[in-house]
């Protein structure tokens, strides 16, 4: 069966109440200027009729697809039935069901032996509080991030992202952080675990000790660099020599989007503290999680709380999601076939382009060279009904975060109009009519 | 007709799960050991039929009850067309509909002209976009806050909380805010405002020219103290002429909580930037929101992002309550009615026991003297099917944060039984049988 | 005998030299025009022949005069018998001769019982090395020091520094330090030990916990403003109490300014670090020197350090100084004597112009009430040879720092010029013809 | 003619006045438990007669030698005429004198037009105005600094020291400043460099746009590193492209160290701003001055000050340092085959005992493998009378700072000395009986 086709709404929507009162600080808005009223599986429509394919994925925060059917009856139902919506960090059923969940289909199978802790439902604050309490624990300052890394916009998690023009944002110095090279910064003859080993070795390098290091395994916003599994061991076996903890970042990364539920799973080393946000609960419900050794939870009650703490729709959401794809292996499946279709595809238009790759599982993008080029792809695309962004230290990275249960064919679908994208897009950068 | 009562139950809930995988950082749980299923209205249910009065609303998160009608309707209606959930800050009707009620409803009558800034969907995340935004547009770096001031839990927000114990989570240094006495910390001698002026008109003084000066109209982490309108008038007077950004962190003490939408209503003085969070929703989902002067909006696109700004299911539920609660004069005329109703009662219970009471409009609470009197009670009125919270530097004011929708016999009896309750801890604490 | 009078010269030196060369920061030889190539007691020698009663010291570096024959011989003597110049902070005669001289002159016959650590050789070293080891021993980081207060230019000592242009020069914002109002800050009827009692004995003041308190007895470049005993006591009583350091910055006050060798004594409290530098050479070479308690000794060899610590030539004429004027009494009672006839001369012309006075000891000045009449007043003076400055966050303060050693009649001579030097500056301020 | 040899005391001298009253901080005296009286040219001379030869030379603070008999000369007769010996920041005839010698012999037959502000006397001092200064200028804040880089103890000079157990000592986070690899830090296959071009090019590499690049040509303390001229052409080159202000510490290096009065004279670049103290006084008095371009002399007149500014003692000791050693070439050629005599030693030791060497000029050490073997050596010098002390991360680098002015005999002689006891100090770490 020939599968749907994006059909795009040509005409502009009226926008003048955003620009009345919304701040000019929106962003996505302005590439993809229609107005959205409705969405369904990888499927969004606009307030004109138009539908549009969706290779964004709320930044990967709709992993099972935007209103997947099976979350939306259980927190229809939820709410229908009066469920708790707000309670602080009370006891909840839905709490209670979550963590449930968590533990017998996350958890145990992963021989992951974690505390949950419940921050307020946004990636940076997963990442205020991992690094707080790498700091609480360890008693020490200095947090190690990464070039290129992307953390979050609140002062603590701002501090250990990479990007000049957000952290330009802060007002104030970011201080306690030092970024060092990820895996590959340097090129393929530079071992930058190598580096910070010896930095981190030598008592006059001016490098303090460090409460933590702050890794993702895939870098999302910085490019879609995937470190290497000996690279992330190394670095596993860095900070436990120095006494620092590792915290995994796996806002982005995690929840499937690299084939299994964590991105770090397989390589051999298990992370002090992880942080989940975005796809947790599934159906795009603000939500966030720091998960961390038992050993680590030191935290005095209420030391460190927020108002939406333990969002209980998202906990019905999330649980919801948890049985419907992780109960066996089947949706772990589903995204390594097409993460290798993904890759298969994206390795054809840059061999065909000569251009490069870059990620890993359904995390993937290609380097069309710059910002301006991957502009004129992107809008390509949304012209022909693909919504798709960049990312990369100068946005040149065309990044495809399809929803995980796209369907193949759709999947391929979406990559054709890529595919074409990009090829008119660069044959006008050479100046060169397209076909 | 007699009101509803209190059922409480007696017995402890299964806490296994809990203190296998949640963080020990939980709170509220220690003191309100039950599981809660459901909640409408004033009322919480727990998993095993109790019923409990809520005088704590989710520290003011559920000004307009649990799980309004109202509310919930527009919510399974909006969920169950497939309505956006989640879009980044892409243009959806949901946004629209907010932000032109926001405008025809709250902005236009009072005759303020902000622009709305959706971030990250926390109080904290909204004070953090306040402060980089004055620092930004002011070049400086200080910001004033003041004693006993709550701001949140992020390293930007929390340097400008005052609390010891949450300050003390930061594990670094929190620097670049001075806290500054508020209205009365000195006693009623001394003119707090005068001694702030006297500062940064002195060029000697140590105190830096501030950015911002961040206040709440009335403290509700703090102690539900009240800045009186004439030292809230010299304050703003004081940023406008030392070139600060006057923010007013709304957060708690708006959306109805003192009487009128937002608390600085009828003071004299408009405010350069604007928190809201908590009551936003009104049905107790993650959402907050940074009001400021146009010509403050200087912002990039994408300067300050975050996945979760602009939560659509907090759209359609703002805007629902917008609409029942801020259409016409009737709600403010029924807080007014019940926060007079709540200070004759307190007046009359501290009265019998030579006690003070703080607070305005629905915000209101008694000093009991001491943490230690303040948790006897607050646990006899747990003990008696009523929820209410402590606040204050020493956990020593009980205070009432009942919903605003609450019908005034609720009211009272949930007041008798605090009456009752303060009557047995004090008669407790002087070693007297009580009654 | 008439005593010696100024003779200043009229005719400007060639500086071409110095613009060529030397940076703008230069400052007094902008209001002091002349070169000087010798001075001896108070008196100053340009190189066409001018003299100059000096009132300034070198901002009380020069208690004991210029070149006072006891100490410059004790220097020549040294120097012609190759004494050590420069050691480190090796063992030296010179080193040994002055600890035994302190220990037996300054400390024993107080009672006090301190530890001394040379620190690199100006005032600025001083204070960081003093904050630095209360940091280490409390392991607290926050310094509270005072409106008005100075402490140095090196980024550590700056920070406590409270005058905005010295801050603005930093470059970086400057942390982790408070400043808190001096005595009398806020007028007589506001008590700011109770303030900050107040502030530190409230857990949500926003005030952390201190390090140390830093003050100066009397405060010489924030305006001659002379603390009370009584609240120095009560503030030495709040460092102890809430396990603060009691650091009083003795750079300006000490050596015999304010009538004994340290401005503290008599006080009825004993600091836990003292720092000195400017007079402690006695001949104006560089020597600074931080005074702890014995228990607060817990520096690791060479934690601190400094090429120049431990200068040999200034322990040479230091000794010779505490030998030749606190062997005994006789100094303290010129001291006590000229302190009296320069504050009846001060309140006089105080009295004459309705002006007020300020300071302790022979550290007093007079506010004339602007920065720009107390520079007219200066300028009157150095026009009729005497050397003097300002003071005060406005520079309002016209300071007599005059040598401790001035003979009576000079000292009078001297005040001479500068009452009739205000009288002609108030005169022009008002529009009127002096006299 | 025999060289005069060593002759060490064996007996210890009394230190009770030191353990009763001195911190606990000082270092030297502890490896050197000698108590010294005088010195002159390469001597230094115990109170008991022993005699020792100079191998430190106050950590090159006196590279002419202890007590040279020009210099004395000099400031003898400026004492005994009563020269100026403190006069704040006012013109004097030393002042005027050292800043047309400076002009004439140093700057102008360098091409180099520098401002001189004459700081507080101390090398920390010096670099915190230089770090200042290119803050002010810039208006950026970090400064990057290289590892093993040491700059000094004052906060912001010390945020710049790589020296771990130095930075603990601050007491409160070292910010502002990042550390990056200096030239050779990972090998000779990496080119640091490199590394930096390639972080400060990437907008999200975490690396600030930085107000200053702070380097030494040769690590003094940090282990006597000698960077590559094409290294530093390279940063220079970086600074500039970059919009930072390059920054040569040369407090330990310059003044003839490493050859010529620069360290950085003929690799064909011109620092922004020069750091001088050290040997710079010529005699070991406390002096220090920071050289800049005079487009970014934008100080206000006192925006840095310190009461030592501009030791006028100081002055007249340079001044004739400069005439004497610096008014034509032969003092150059005189380092130049003293350096290669001690390069060829070394180089012999070094074969002999398989171990490597390091620096440059005058300015050399040998790489002994360890701290503790390093303290046996220094220690069977000191031993045979010779003064002499490690440097490096791990105190593993024996360093010769012998006076400039040694005789090429009394070097041999010392060298021999030196020789003799790495071989006992390497046999004994061996295990082995020396033969």
């Amino acid at each position: 069966m020939t599968p749907a086709l994006p059909k795009p709404t040509s005409t502009l929507p009226d926008t003048r109440i955003y620009e009345r009162r919304e701040s000019t600080v929106r962003s996505y808005a302005r590439a993809m200027p229609r107005q959205f009223a409705r969405a369904e599986g990888v499927w969004m429509h606009d307030n004109r009729g138009g539908r549009y394919l969706d290779f964004l994925s709320g930044c990967s925060t709709l992993n099972y697809g935007h209103n997947h059917p099976v979350l939306k009856q259980a927190l229809l139902d939820y709410i229908a039935a009066d469920g708790i919506a707000h309670g602080l960090d009370l006891h909840t059923d839905a709490k209670a069901d979550f963590l449930e969940t968590l533990e017998a289909l996350i958890l145990k199978p992963r021989g992951l032996d974690y505390r949950a802790m419940f921050t307020g439902p946004t990636g940076t604050n997963a990442v205020e509080a991992a690094i707080k309490l790498a700091r609480k624990v360890t008693g020490r300052e200095l947090v190690i991030a990464f070039t290129n890394g992307f953390h979050g916009m609140t002062l603590g998690a701002l501090a250990c992202t990479g990007n000049a023009s957000k952290r330009a944002g802060a007002g104030v110095p970011l201080s306690h952080v030092a970024h060092e090279p990820y895996d590959g910064y340097h090129g393929p003859d530079v071992d930058t675990a190598e580096l910070l080993e010896r930095r981190l070795a030598d008592p006059s390098s001016g490098l303090d000790a460090p409460a933590a290091i702050l890794v993702e395994i895939v870098q999302g916003e910085g490019g879609l660099n995937a470190a290497s599994p000996e690279w992330l061991r190394r670095i596993a076996e860095i900070a436990r020599r120095h006494g620092a903890l590792l915290i995994v970042d796996d806002i982005q990364a995690g929840c499937g989007r690299t084939g299994d539920f964590f991105s770090f799973e397989g390589m051999g080393f298990t992370p002090d503290i992880v942080t989940l946000a975005k796809s947790l609960s599934g159906m795009g419900l603000p939500f966030a999680l720091t998960l961390f050794r038992p050993e680590l939870d030191q935290w005095s009650p209420g030391e460190h709380n927020g108002t939406f703490r333990g969002n209980n729709h998202a906990f019905v959401t999330a649980t919801a999601a948890l049985r419907h794809f992780w109960s066996d292996g089947a949706f772990r499946k589903d995204i390594a076939r097409r993460g290798a279709l993904l890759e298969r595809r994206l390795a054809a238009i840059a061999a065909e382009q000569d251009l490069s790759t870059r990620g890993r599982g359904m995390m993937r993008g290609i380097d069309v060279g710059s910002g301006e080029v991957a502009a004129t792809v992107t809008a390509a695309c949304f012209a022909r009904g693909l919504i798709i962004e960049t990312s990369g230290a100068h946005d040149e990275i065309v990044k495809v975060l399809a929803p995980l249960v796209i369907d193949d064919a759709v999947l391929s679908a979406g990559l054709d109009i890529l595919e074409e994208s990009i090829r008119v897009a660069l044959a006008a950068s050479y100046g060169v009519a397209a076909e």
